[in-house]
């Protein structure tokens, strides 16, 4: 069955502060997703929250989570209790003429679920490719597969991505109109991720070869319709 | 009364996977709040774990958030329950001869306790000109300052830097033995966050300076001991 191209508004995901900034596109979200490395994945034991950083894949309609067998992470995502994914991209610095307009342009997803343990080898091999596949395209066919140790020490989870929601800022700033003379300059400083000469691991035959493409290394995807953080654009004040 | 420069381990911030990694210095984390533009604040609603990015800053002992008054977000902190942030950079990715040692270069922070309302607008206005310094030096002076309007519609919460861990790794991969002779290439593609042209508003009069020093933007905290990500040391094996 293919998924529904927009999520569900929920009690969870509906976005109450400046709802004109909030999407509930399952293409959007995917996009972030898939630029993304990092994912925060939130967790509440006996009430106390827990947060953490990791890497993370998008698997068609999942994301794909992983952890060493014994870790406490592992643990609780195994439990099946609720989790919230929050992936987050920063496209700019947003610099007005008063302090608290001050802003950020960012493209924000967050996603909350159950985690569902995949524990059939095949499944978990398909998953953990996709996994170095989403840091390099490809990457899962130029290295060594997991082996059967190493398959038991990790253990894999996805999260069925049906209820997500998307926030997003860009263009300018959005001074008082009263403020728009103050000599104070205003604009956007753009962000990205970017990526620097590749370092190889000083143990390898010089006869290996660089994959090709690693120079020009980006995560930015090119045709997504909310990358215009660098354009100025006024938008209409919530 | 000056903070003691280690923090103390405790149930919520001790470092049980790759303990190598772990630092309870309070410099490192430090260095890693004031370098890092995001952080994702976790709290639990009724058993509910919830994870927002937000922009912050370090206030000596405290990080600073905010929150506009009306919003859910606001209520909870101003609740004095139990928060987990999460303070990530990311520096590297880690090519590996095998999938399952690909791996990222990292500093993440994390800090767990309460949060504190700051209620008095000197202590607010403080605490909401570091948000922009945080963001770059010196802006605060060279902004217009909130007004009483909002100040009302801005709740500030200061969070005591008394109980937070770093996690963090550097350096090449971590091939097992028997695998360093494979033909698969094996390094570092370091990654940086890098400001782009300053884009101006177009609403602002031609004579307005941009700010000195924008066009070199960077948030690469220079004398951190942690920022060895683009130097292929080899990492003892846990």
């Amino acid at each position: 069955m293919e998924a529904r191209s927009s999520f569900p508004v929920t009690s969870r995901t509906e976005v109450h502060r400046r709802p004109a900034r909030a999407s509930y596109d399952r293409a959007v979200a995917y996009s972030i997703f898939d630029e993304a490395l990092v994912a925060h994945v939130a967790f509440s034991q006996d009430g106390q929250p827990f947060v953490l950083p990791t890497m993370f894949a998008r698997l068609d309609d999942r994301l794909v989570l992983h952890a060493a067998s014994k870790s406490r992470f592992a643990t609780h995502l195994g439990s099946g209790a609720s989790v919230c994914v929050s992936v987050t991209l920063l496209d700019g610095l947003v610099l007005a003429r008063s302090a608290m307009h001050h802003s950020a342009n960012y493209r924000s997803a967050v996603a909350f679920g159950s985690t569902v343990e995949l524990t059939a080898d095949a499944d978990k091999l398909v998953a953990l490719a996709r996994l170095v596949d989403h840091v390099l395209p490809g990457r899962s066919l130029a290295c060594r597969p997991p082996n059967a140790l190493e398959l038991k020490a990790t253990r894999v989870f996805v999260l069925p991505l049906e209820e997500v929601s998307v926030k997003r800022r860009l263009g300018g700033p959005l001074d008082d109109a009263e403020d728009l003379a103050l000599p104070y300059w205003a604009g956007i400083v753009p962000l990205a991720v970017r990526a620097g000469v590749p370092v190889p691991d000083p143990a390898q035959a010089p006869s290996v070869e660089e994959p090709s493409g690693l120079r020009a290394y980006e995560r930015r995807t090119v045709n997504d319709p909310a990358n215009g953080s660098a354009a100025v654009a006024r938008e209409v004040q919530p």
